[in-house]
């Protein structure tokens, strides 16, 4: 195990400017902090390039002898970390996210809240969504917030970044037979569509202005949910659940 | 219309207190934000006190004669202000709430994350719930984060703060027949349920560690969600969402 005790080392240096996007960018990777997190890094397709411990922590799991391990002084690994009060251990992850695949999929339409982003997220893998296909304006998947809100989901997800959403949306309708679903508050009534056989991809706008008339315009379906009472919305991540957990449903064992 | 000009003007400084719960439980009141949060709050059960308004600002609606109105100067009506960015208005409101009431109520046990809190109230009021009923140990209420998030959907719900929640929810249960629904881990398939045909409450859990026991000793019935990946648990207002609208299902137009 390596030792670094010094602010000022460059490596650490790099590795704070990950809490950045800009760092992030540069560096093609991504912080995840806490030993549930680690842990499912190290069980993911995602590249673990090295393991930050602070001095003296000992992990509630073996660690790996293939990934380099870094120990650090308590005041050095704290100013590396987002969180307040960090548990003893980061791991520093590559951005290469697995290929998109699957046949139920999620889109997501310029989602800015981090906190929701995920939500969202940890809300698909628990519904059992394999897939994650983001617009460009999206916020950024690596920030530390929805990396925490993710609560270690965004690792057994796999990840597409289109730069032309709508475009790579239609692929997917027009040569692969997704149907593409789309949730606006002018659509049909959810509860009374007719089941969906084929592969599919709903799509989740974003908290304010909902999903973008091109996506609108290229969708098979648009549903929307009922509102009683004077609500005029729900909360995207919230709405996302219930449609997602519904169109799951009838799949369930 | 009043004027007051001063910062250190007594309830210009009382109004300021309403930030935080020491000053709300000694006001018996609190504070709302922005020309659609007043309106509503004017629309309401609830008593507005007393209308603020920024010098000049000219609010949306009809402001109502029978209430106070009383305008400040920028600096100072932004010190009484949570958001950073006020709109021109806001409205002290006392917390006489609405009675509880209804057949479709929701039972709140020890909700931390106001966030988390508003957002329920918010779901709760669009999928045509009644009322809410909270434990002792949930977050305020009325907390600025709370009624944020609510997005004006607090004033169109009825409640209840019973000092013993879970003798509470019995009453209900043994005295007017309701159903209690406990979410928990380890209940019984949600989407395998029979119809319910009483009058429920369903009870949403601590972020942390879900149900307490009492509760869930007193519950009709316990369900858990369908969870597959690798996830362990859904965010609570999510998974509140997802119960609330399935159990609402049926009795949709």
């Amino acid at each position: 195990m390596d030792h670094i005790s010094s602010l000022k080392n460059p490596r650490v240096a790099a590795w704070r400017s990950l809490k950045e996007k800009k760092g992030r960018d540069t560096a093609q990777a991504f912080l995840v902090e806490g030993p549930r997190m680690v842990e499912e890094a190290l069980a993911s397709l995602f590249p673990v390039r090295t393991l930050i411990l602070r001095d003296g922590y000992l992990p509630p799991f073996e660690l790996p002898e293939t990934v380099q391990t870094v120990s650090l002084p308590e005041h050095v690994f704290r100013s590396v970390c987002d969180t307040k009060t960090p548990q003893g251990i980061a791991a520093v992850v590559g951005i290469q996210t697995p290929q998109l695949k699957g046949t139920r999929l999620l889109a997501l339409d310029g989602i800015q809240d981090p906190g929701n982003m995920g939500t969202i997220i940890r809300t698909a893998d628990a519904a059992g969504f394999e897939g994650i296909i983001l617009s460009p304006d999206c916020v950024d998947l690596f920030s530390p917030k929805v990396l925490r809100a993710t609560m270690g989901s965004i690792f057994r997800m796999s990840f597409s970044f289109p730069a032309f959403f709508s475009d790579s949306l239609k692929t997917f309708r027009d040569t692969h037979g997704y149907a593409v679903i789309s949730s606006q508050l002018d659509g049909d009534p959810f509860f009374e569509r007719k089941p969906i056989a084929s592969p599919f991809i709903l799509v989740v706008g974003n908290e304010g202005n909902g999903i973008s008339d091109e996506v609108k315009a290229g969708a098979t379906h648009r549903f929307r949910l009922p509102m009683r009472g004077g609500a005029e919305s729900l909360n995207a991540a919230v709405a996302a659940g219930i449609m997602m957990y519904d169109l799951i449903r009838s799949e369930l064992p």
